[in-house]
């Protein structure tokens, strides 16, 4: 790098820490010092050539990628794309001010980040994602490849993901860092800000470099270490070996930085995580930067031709299928097979997943080591290329889907219900970063039976009916999981689908439509009794069945029993449901889940909502602490069987 | 080991593998081959003297203990209390049967079970945090000393974990290793059974020991490896060596074994994981087997006398300060300071810490490094022996909790209650591990307002109200905040107190108490209107402020608030707000939390629960994905603050 490059880069650097002080002081909040430990690293990889992209299309395929994973750098995010000259200084001081652009964290209003960050270490998972999705885009696999021409050989798009020492502390990163070098995703680069400080006192490492570099190395990933992360050449030269190398393994840049780099009183300095400066702070700062150069501008590298034109040719193809898929996606798919017999939900979604996967090229479907159970295997074994096996990683799996949905993937994933509770934070964050993931859960409830309550999904509706845009599907029976499977695939945002483990009878014929939001209304001629009071009995998944038996269980009474199958809990079909209620004001819920957050208050929410006036209600879910044992004496102990709906209705 | 020991050890591992086998078969379900493999691992960890228990006495302080990670290879752990003779063979045979404490994945039913474990990846946290117990018990604090008399050199007791090879792709398990070797934690003992297969597949390692090692070693953990680990000589000169060194430092063994060992159609052989055989296949083996002497015995060492008598020793005093505590309890704390201007909650719930750690000696803190926003660095400024710093980890942070809480700490807490969805799996764990841990959720709602979504916490009560048992405390001043922290620490269970970022003005007297179910009213008289109608505003934290703006707002008009603060949302006070609603059948309940899971849920399934008949029900919550701005501005936003609450009213 020569030296007038080297000027430039450090007048860049000065004025990024301008703008990094005066938007937080103006803002009254932020992280001052965060940002401006990483300024030279990142002044250096925006503007000296490194990373590629074309300002004016950011999404498409032959772009570097970029993720702020320590998200309250986010001053020095904004900052860089005003220097680059996209926004303003009036613009970028709207900084975290209601209606901005700029928020607090990075999150996708903000055009050049990916998603949202801001809870800390699922970046990396993010980029790892993105970075196999690439592969996939550009190959259809993503075994190692690193560049797309053996003659001309340009690098495949990189994923850049900036990371902050404090948040290695999280096991996702872990989990990401296992996964990547397994994988050998050689187009992910990680670069770690090691500036030592957290938010109240030292990480568990310090700046022993040397630490951070045996652990990397231990997990296959090709480390690159900068002594002084504040040395425009040192970092030029590492960045530069590490993307001429380019090494078949990911890629990480650990650098020592100081905190709060350039202002005397902030260098190193405890106490000043999250704090900005007040405005008579603010003028001794710049006092200490001195001559501030305004109308410099960094250059972003544009993608070279030769990547642009195979990129936009991947994009044509990408374009080509969800054209047709959208045509196909008018006729709805049905499972082939016409067994009259009981199937578990779970296997009719596996089933659905590989009719799914014939005509639509863009379902990506993710494993943490449970495909055998929720049957997602069916589907590996037909689309290898298209499964990835992430291994008991239910963090990093969902924030793998994120990533791979930035590409426009249609992204599966599955594991027990109730270890999806083990990824609520990076499912509440996929939210923030308008991810489309479709999300199975097997095995839920009680009536797994043998494995026990740590194997039960219990709370899963719950999760996630208070995630604010999610869609929650409940299938009954191998029919509805099928066509729900196929319904999800075209739905936005997260869709999460409550499976059952144990098999259930066939209910509905094949030709049978489940349009969301939706419910089934089952009622039953009782001839004996026409005039019958009746009931209305609302029942998902597993209890639908135990909800019709006991419809005929009380055949000889003068009952009727009027059934829902709420096989879409979230959102509930509103007039149906409504006139339902109003026709039959006896009501009774039965679920297999715990009481609070599941169907029992969703319809009760409902029910206040609408203002609609009840004669009986009753909420029949799991009460005790469930155990071991068969899957119907687990159904009886929680008073949620057929017997007990039948015990419920005569107490009305 | 003389010959005489290995084969009677030998015998016993055969004896083992039969109850394994002929259990699992008689259950009909769970995971034989998971179970085969570690066979020779526990054997001579429990009857060679390694593991020092007091069978009569399992929770004595003075014993070693273990926790079986990977809790599927349960029949196991049963079948060597079988063998050394505590449980008969028949009571064996109710594996997984209804009302068995033979359950399918251990729980503290089974009296030689510490804790629930049967979620994979948890383990060993749990363990690090007993084993962090252990020391603050006997010493008062968590630095390296390895032996607790230096004259007669005995190692203090240690915590062994049996990890499964798959779990170690959970992140939390890199969380625990990281930490433990951070705090050099040397009583605590990993075991991996490397057998290569997870559940469906070969792991990202395979048998690679040496790959284990790196990592392990990276982290400052001691390891030793078992090249076989059916070879009872080799097993057991690794364990001798292990325990003689006493390294001052974490220790694992990894062991290289085969899934389904002793079985010739079962070993190394994928496709059977959580496979049982048939009675005909049963009998197959059992032939295979070979002679069983069923009349062999396994002996657990009884712990020295002299750890014995330490134990004892530290045993007494803390049931003596149990004692005392007791009597204390009846007299509630209360915070000194008389400040009227506005407090968080969360600065008093960080002082009332202190002030309960003064008499309470055993309350132990816990931080994920966000102590210095939740309050806790008060309490580690003041107590740092019974802080614990465990770094951005929540996960881990739970796990330990409930580690620490197996040796009657009292465990506090926290993080932003965004942050804490990361540990929803380890929070619903606890609940089957019966742990009482205090779990505060700072930053909640919108009203942090700058940072943006990803700080706040607008799922948590959904969350939180899931768990069967849980209570949830949700103070809106300093007042409440340290009575219900107070009154938190008394509780049994998981408690959640949900802390709000702002300072919200003083409501209450020094004196007012909060009793547990319990809510207050605020009712104020309109007298230009006495007879105006009358609406209840259910409101709570941060909304209850809100809600009284909105009654002193509509002082001009023909309209009468009576506010509640429904400063315990779980369990309600079924009584008090029964009344209520009876008398003002007009309802309003706001809260900062996204609309499903919260208080709005849990007071409609109750009203329609209880068939209380309701004129009005307007619930304002949370209804768009919010942005950084003022908290006032989001407030205003999502149509919570006063101004909102005043428009619902007029509109009723």
């Amino acid at each position: 790098m020569d030296k007038e490059n080297q000027e430039k880069l450090k007048k860049i650097a000065k004025l990024l820490r301008y703008y990094i002080l005066l938007s937080t002081t103006e803002a009254g909040s932020g992280h001052p010092t965060s940002s401006l430990s990483s300024v030279e690293l990142l002044a250096t990889l925006f503007f000296a050539g490194f990373f590629r992209q074309d300002l004016k299309n950011p999404k498409a395929l032959y772009n570097d990628r970029f993720i702020l994973s320590k998200g309250h750098a986010s001053p020095l995010l904004y900052s860089l794309y005003t220097v680059a000259g996209v926004f303003t200084k009036e613009a970028l001081l709207t900084l975290r001010k209601f209606g901005s652009i700029f928020e607090g964290h990075p999150s996708p209003k903000f055009p050049y980040a990916e998603v949202a960050t801001g809870s800390l270490g699922q970046g990396l998972s993010i980029g790892l994602g993105m970075a196999l999705g690439i592969k996939l885009r550009f190959f259809g696999h993503y075994r190692p490849v690193s560049h797309f021409f053996s003659t001309q050989p340009e690098p495949l798009p990189f994923v850049f993901v900036l990371l902050g020492d404090s948040e290695l502390a999280e096991g996702q990163v872990w989990e990401a860092i296992s996964l990547g070098g397994h994988y050998q995703i050689d187009n992910l680069v990680a670069i770690v800000d090691v500036s030592r400080l957290g938010q109240t006192a030292e990480t568990m490492v310090g700046w022993n470099l040397s630490n951070y570099q045996k652990k990397f190395e231990a997990f296959n990933w090709q480390v690159y270490s900068v002594r002084d992360g504040h040395d425009i050449e040192e970092i030029y030269n590492v960045y530069h070996r590490l993307i001429k190398e380019n090494q078949p393994w990911p890629k990480v840049v650990l650098a020592k930085t100081i905190k709060g780099k350039g202002i005397s009183f902030l260098e190193d300095k405890e106490g000043w995580h999250g704090k900005v400066l007040t405005e008579t702070q603010l003028k001794e700062t710049i006092k200490q930067l001195g001559d501030v150069d305004f109308k410099i501008k960094g250059v972003i590298q544009q993608p070279k031709k030769i990547l642009i034109e195979a990129g936009n040719k991947v994009d044509e193809k990408t374009v080509l299928v969800i054209k047709k898929l959208q045509k196909l996606a008018s006729t709805s798919q049905s499972p082939s097979s016409k067994e009259k017999n009981p199937v578990a939900t779970r296997e009719a979604f596996g089933q659905s997943l590989v009719d799914l996967g014939l005509t639509d090229k863009d379902i990506v479907v993710l494993d943490a080591e449970t495909a055998n159970s929720t049957y997602e295997d069916l589907f590996a074994r037909r689309f290898p290329n298209r499964f990835i096996e992430v291994f008991i990683a239910e963090q990093n799996m969902v924030s793998i889907g994120v990533g791979l949905a930035c590409l426009g993937f249609k992204v599966f994933l599955s594991s027990f219900s109730a270890f999806l509770t083990r990824a609520f934070d990076q499912i509440r964050m996929a939210q923030y970063s308008n991810a489309h993931i479709k999300i199975a859960g097997s095995h839920a409830g009680v009536s797994i039976g043998y494995d026990g309550p740590s194997q039960m999904g219990l709370e899963d509706l719950a999760m996630f009916s208070s995630i604010l845009t999610s869609t929650i599907l409940y299938p009954a029976d191998k029919v509805s999981s099928a066509k729900l499977t196929s319904m999800a695939n075209k739905l936005p945002g997260i869709v999460y689908l409550r499976l059952t483990r144990e098999k259930t009878p066939v209910i509905y014929s094949e030709e049978e439509e489940f349009p969301i939001p939706g419910l089934k209304i089952h009622s039953r001629e009782n001839s004996n009794f026409p005039n019958g009071k009746k009931i209305l009995v609302i029942a998902a998944g597993i209890t639908l069945s135990e909800a019709l038996k006991a419809q005929r269980n009380l055949i000889g009474k003068n009952i009727n029993l009027v059934v829902v199958d709420l096989y879409c809990p979230k959102p509930l079909d509103r007039n149906l449901l409504k006139n339902l209620i109003k026709t039959y004001p006896k009501i009774i819920v039965v679920e297999d889940h715990y009481p609070e957050g599941g169907i029992g208050s969703l319809v009760s929410k409902f029910i206040l909502e609408e203002n609609l006036s009840v004669d009986h209600f009753i909420h029949l879910a799991c009460r005790k602490i469930p155990t071991s044992g068969l899957p119907q004496e687990l159904l009886a102990y929680e008073e949620i069987d057929h017997q007990a709906i039948t015990r419920a209705a005569l107490a009305i």
